[in-house]
């Protein structure tokens, strides 16, 4: 007999239909011998449904009545859930955030947990019931509602199966686990079986949105044994743990990318003490993330850099360049889009030197040139012309010796959901 | 300057464009002067959704878990107002009821208030801000969130202005305010000025169904001025309070009808002591509300006695009185429907010898019997046969000098709204 948290996110219990269907997945993990609480999302569009409607009346609402709002979502989804086990004859209760001693900081809109209190949840457990919390909030120490952003409820399952100190928690999504590579892009991509949490926050910060690096990096932290699954299908799905037995030898686990990529690049900046320090100090003050950074050589005292940033902050980040100017003396500033960033990512890379090699043989071999290139212990990321994302995926999960063979012959995405 | 709880229903708050209407009228009252504390039921057929959408995951729903559904309600209708009357530029702050500090018994679904601790309401209004408040929820000792049963908003406006000494707490509705009878029946019904505690109380348990009785009790016990007025326009409204100035020396202030009526007759019973007694204990302890009761003569030791119910008891108050056949020995049990009972209703009434008389000639000339009579310091109600309800409702307005000469001539409610 074990304790599971099993995580539900709003696909899941889009509607009632799927909402009875996970009832009695739960349901079956209690006939197993098992104690379950249960973390929930809103319902399917819930949440966009009723910003929506905020935004009718205030275009900019205010962050602290936002939370009040967002969190009836998951209110909703537990009550629904709770009446749905109780009418298939089992003992349920529902808990809100705060009644399951969630407690953040003061920040509405990503509040962070700062200590949780769940003698309420414990107690029920003991009693035998199945135990529904509301994903994705808290409550302050004033009592003020808090939610804690996106993926929060996925922060909520790995931060409450802590507290509880549970066995595993069970990520329920609508695919079936965590992949080599996007399955949309590459046919023949696999399933992993295991994978680790740096691993797993590299692929989730590349775009492999299964689970919020939030909850990753919680769950490294509190050493919580993640599962990610389908709540469709009853497929094994992928284990995220600390300590991972290597996959057939492979040195890399998974392909990521990126979409999201502007590069900016300042030419003939004066090569000072302080020059870096002060541009990028200027951008972490807008609060703009850098991403790659690469400067090259120096040449009659002065130097060329490129970084990128996300999409969305590329204007910002050429005015605050052009802000620069007068103190910080260089010939241009330019941008550019269409870009995408390749990423390997791997554990074992780190005692395989060449591996980084056999990447940019792979991607000169589709005649594809690489602008820039980033390396940590476990990723190697190139960022390369968006037109050309699909070949070099296929081509580096090949070359890492990913792909299924028996996938290969079947198809498509779809037949693997 | 005066403080005020202004209470807005379900259908004031229906839509986002109605949300502004609410927001811009509050903010009218602030700029008046005046402190407002504002209670919002859910918006329009929201409540009415989260049920049917409850029952189809379980027909016999949890009450627990349908106060944590139902709550979810009032809480989107705070967040909403809240935001609308920031983005006029006002500040605003909204409270569930347990923030606003409504504790309650723990009976789910119908919640009795305890005790009201409005800290966090006085020192919001004390930092000049516009305080919402969700209404019909509370919060046990125990943190289990409840709710008070059909028109809760009201109890909540009534009880937290009783709690916060407000001046005067408004009701705002879909009507104009209290009537002398049902507009729909009596063309020209008059809109009163004033009416007591007392006499509301008489009108809503008769089914004018603008103030929940329960609000009325509570208002009367703590003494809260209430104007009942509508949310679509700026009439005057109707005052509800203890002691009002008597209309144009009027005795009867409204004609009030309740369909849900039926009947049970029970024919030959041995008229020995506690027998009454064992009768009407009995359909207490089967909780069935007994209205009316006629005992008739008694005959060779046997009476007759008739009494009324509600519609929906009246097959289980039959099975009570057959399971009595055996120790309390009566020939025959009846039971009619069809029925409704009119009432007079007037604080002045008690000084008014013949009102009684009054009614009883007026319903004979339109040549309807009475079948049964009850009267009160403040009532007297008359039950008919239901096919005569208009005729005789018509009728008694006129005979107690109610009709609006205006209106009679202008038509239909629909002008008066």
């Amino acid at each position: 007999m074990a304790l599971y948290v099993m995580k539900f996110g709003g696909s899941s219990v889009g509607d009632t239909e799927r909402m009875q269907r996970v009832a009695k997945r739960i349901i079956e993990k209690q006939d197993e011998g098992h104690d379950c609480v249960v973390v929930v999302s809103a319902m399917g569009d819930t949440t966009d449904d009723l910003i929506d409607q905020a935004r009718l009346l205030n275009p900019n609402p205010p962050a602290r009545e936002m939370d009040m709002l967002m969190t009836t979502g998951e209110q909703i989804s537990m009550a629904m859930l709770s009446m749905a086990i109780q009418h298939l004859g089992r003992e349920a209760v529902s808990f809100t955030g705060w009644q399951a001693g969630f407690e953040t900081e003061a920040e509405h809109g990503k509040a962070r947990i700062r200590n949780i209190q769940p003698e309420r949840v414990l107690k029920a457990i003991g009693a035998g019931k199945i135990v529904i919390v509301a994903g994705f909030q808290g409550i302050t120490a004033e009592g003020e509602i808090t939610t804690f952003g996106r993926g929060g409820s996925d922060t909520t399952a790995v931060a409450l199966a802590a507290a509880i100190h549970a066995d595993t928690c069970e990520i329920y999504t609508d695919v079936d686990g965590i992949y080599s590579t996007d399955p949309r892009i590459v046919k023949c991509a696999r399933k992993l079986e295991e994978i680790s949490y740096d691993e797993m926050l590299e692929l989730a910060n590349l775009g492999a949105a299964v689970l919020h690096p939030r909850a990753v990096e919680y769950a490294k932290h509190n050493n919580v044994r993640l599962v990610v699954r389908s709540s469709f299908n009853y497929n094994e799905g992928t284990v995220v743990k600390e300590e991972t037995t290597m996959e057939q030898g492979a040195v890399v686990n998974g392909i990521a990318y990126d979409k999201n990529v502007a590069r900016l690049t300042i030419r003939g900046v004066a090569d000072l003490p302080g020059v870096l320090a002060k541009m990028f100090g200027e951008l972490a003050t807008a609060k703009i993330d850098v991403d790659l950074i690469v400067q090259s050589g120096v040449l009659d005292g002065k130097a060329d850099f490129s970084y990128t940033v996300s999409l969305a902050d590329r204007e910002r980040a050429l005015a605050v360049m052009e802000s620069l100017r007068s103190e910080l003396p260089f010939s241009e500033v330019t941008s550019e889009i269409d870009l995408v960033k390749v990423s390997i990512v791997g554990a074992g890379m780190v005692s395989h030197p060449g591996v980084a090699a056999q990447m940019f043989a792979a991607i000169s071999a589709q005649g594809v040139s690489i602008k820039m290139v980033s390396t940590s212990e476990i990723k190697v990321s190139c960022v390369i012309e968006a037109g050309r994302l699909q070949d070099v995926v296929v081509a580096l999960h090949t070359a890492y010796g990913l792909d299924t063979e028996e996938q290969a012959f079947v198809g498509g995405p779809q037949d693997r959901r």
